[in-house]
């Protein structure tokens, strides 16, 4: 079972130019201590997060040697689709074959409207940016026609080291667990559905990878904190961890909290139970474990650094805790 | 007199892996060397250029710590001018207030066609795109109604540190030229232009920046080599240095040889007159000080590697003998 790590961070998290350099710390903190990706994610019109997913991707390959390094999630119908495919093969050149492209489909009308890409149709536009990029990646020149893209006779140059990289697909409905089954090389989980959702949904996305002669590979994303006592645990990491379900649920990310209908009806406990990884490394241990036996989970995707906290210095504690403490206990 | 470096290497130059590794190599030894920045260029369908130079401006960023870093130049017309606003202020944050964004409108069909976006208009979209991201990065909230973008009530997140990042405009036509002057901080030569040619754009670009009450700046590109004699530098770069010519003479970014008809006819010395920065470093300083006084120019941007050759060492070598024995004779 390998465990990543994704950043989260925005303008709320302080100034942009410390919080880009804590990500990077963050990133050769996971990079030492044997996790096995440091991912980026985007909103384009946030205060939590921030964009340039990709981008942010080279530093952080210029400054790790061992991780995986891409995006978990970029969201796809924003790109040219030619220039993803490039950019991302480049990426995989520098990192030396490292990189892990997470692709979504987008949710929220914002992120299209403050670069001008319709909202409606992201599905379609996702869809093909998925074929395009495979084409692109693996054929010296090629050709698409679809119902959004029509390109003639191009070629992505460079091509990527690996042969090629892995696409995961980010989805929570039923259209998007089919295409993630038929296009993806993995489905990527939201951060905060519960072990019954995941479970659900993996089965409807097992399914249509079986349908399509593709191998399942899913990989959840959970917020993740790790301290020497619950007591810690809590004290550190409860008030920021509630603001983010609460953020996520207010955004549309959270659908699986049966009778609760605004954000601040959620409660601690509510925010915790099935949908994170939490506590002492016997209890994190546990936890992972429930991922990985009722939620069929291959990999997990960890955020320890929320947009609104915690402290830098705690992260790298947490992170170095878990990495020492929790990731060995699953090792091959 | 402030001297950067501009990489201009591709498929052609060998592994990609190993490519992009020597340029970061190349970017760690300018910020060593007293150099002012460490640019990336780009064209979208080229063995001889990457893509990608914004992202790999973040790479060099995560690597170095005192030059200036961006592009010089990103073809404008094939970005999303929101999404290169964000792009370049989130650099500008990553950097410490280091970007220095280069633009131009490209001339090259295969760079239009290969990511779908149209070569007629792309003055326009140039033109468009400089004022979206001077709105972008100054204004908290934006609306543009331009005659190809439409953007209403949007925000660039984050802004960017400087207030703000210079925005250098390429050309080398009277529209491009008035363009520069009427929106650029400052006008890019390209690497091939005489130094009568020079002087002739600069004096089109400088009326037109006083017709807008704004202060010219101009920088030139020029191919570079320093070694200790006339002979090793003609050993090391000669063969190389006709093969970008006339490579760039094929692409027509070189229209100012009277009676050169087909690239062939080029020979080194018409390569070297009045266009490079050639020799010792006593040779070297005679041609910036030509470029200083007969062509006007402010700063120098200097491309030691081209896309095919001389070797890194080399390279390195040349740039060590550059920023050691030419520099500091130009220092304020």
């Amino acid at each position: 079972m390998a465990f990543g790590v994704v950043f989260t961070q925005g303008v709320v998290s302080g100034d942009p130019h410390r919080v880009t350099h804590e990500i990077l710390e963050q990133a050769e903190a996971a990079d030492r201590l044997g996790f096995s990706a440091a991912l980026t994610t985007e909103h384009k019109y946030s205060e939590e997060y921030f964009g340039s997913p990709l981008h942010m991707a080279y530093a952080i390959a210029a400054r790790t040697e061992r991780v995986k390094v891409g995006t978990s999630i970029a969201i796809a119908p924003l790109y040219n689709p030619v220039e993803l495919a490039q950019d991302a093969a480049m990426l995989d050149q520098l990192s030396g074959g490292r990189l892990w492209l997470g692709l979504g489909a987008g949710y929220l009308p914002e992120d299209f409207s403050t670069v001008g890409v319709p909202f409606d149709g992201r599905g379609q536009r996702f869809d093909e940016t998925v074929r395009i990029i495979r084409q692109g990646w693996t054929e010296e020149r090629f050709s698409f026609s679809g119902q959004v893209y029509d390109l003639k006779d191009i070629a992505v140059i460079p091509k990527p080291m690996q042969s090629p990289p892995p696409i995961h697909l980010g989805a929570w409905t039923p259209g998007g667990l089919a295409r993630a089954g038929r296009l993806g090389d993995g489905w990527i989980t939201n951060a905060l559905m519960s072990v019954d959702t995941m479970r659900t949904l993996g089965d409807m996305y097992r399914s249509s990878a079986a349908d399509h002669g593709r191998s399942p590979k899913v990989t959840a994303i959970r917020f993740c904190w790790t301290a020497e006592s619950r007591e810690d645990a809590v004290r550190d990491f409860g008030s920021t961890a509630l603001d983010m379900v609460r953020t996520l649920f207010t955004y549309g990310a959270i659908t699986d909290m049966p009778g609760v209908t605004s954000a601040d009806q959620i409660t601690l406990e509510d925010a915790m139970r099935d949908r994170m990884i939490f506590g002492t490394p016997d209890e994190c241990a546990a936890a992972v474990e429930e991922y990985r036996t009722r939620a069929q989970v291959d990999d997990l995707l960890l955020i320890f650094r929320h947009p609104s906290g915690p402290a830098q210095d705690r992260v790298l504690a947490a992170m170095e805790l878990f990495g020492t403490e929790v990731i060995p206990r699953f090792a091959a």
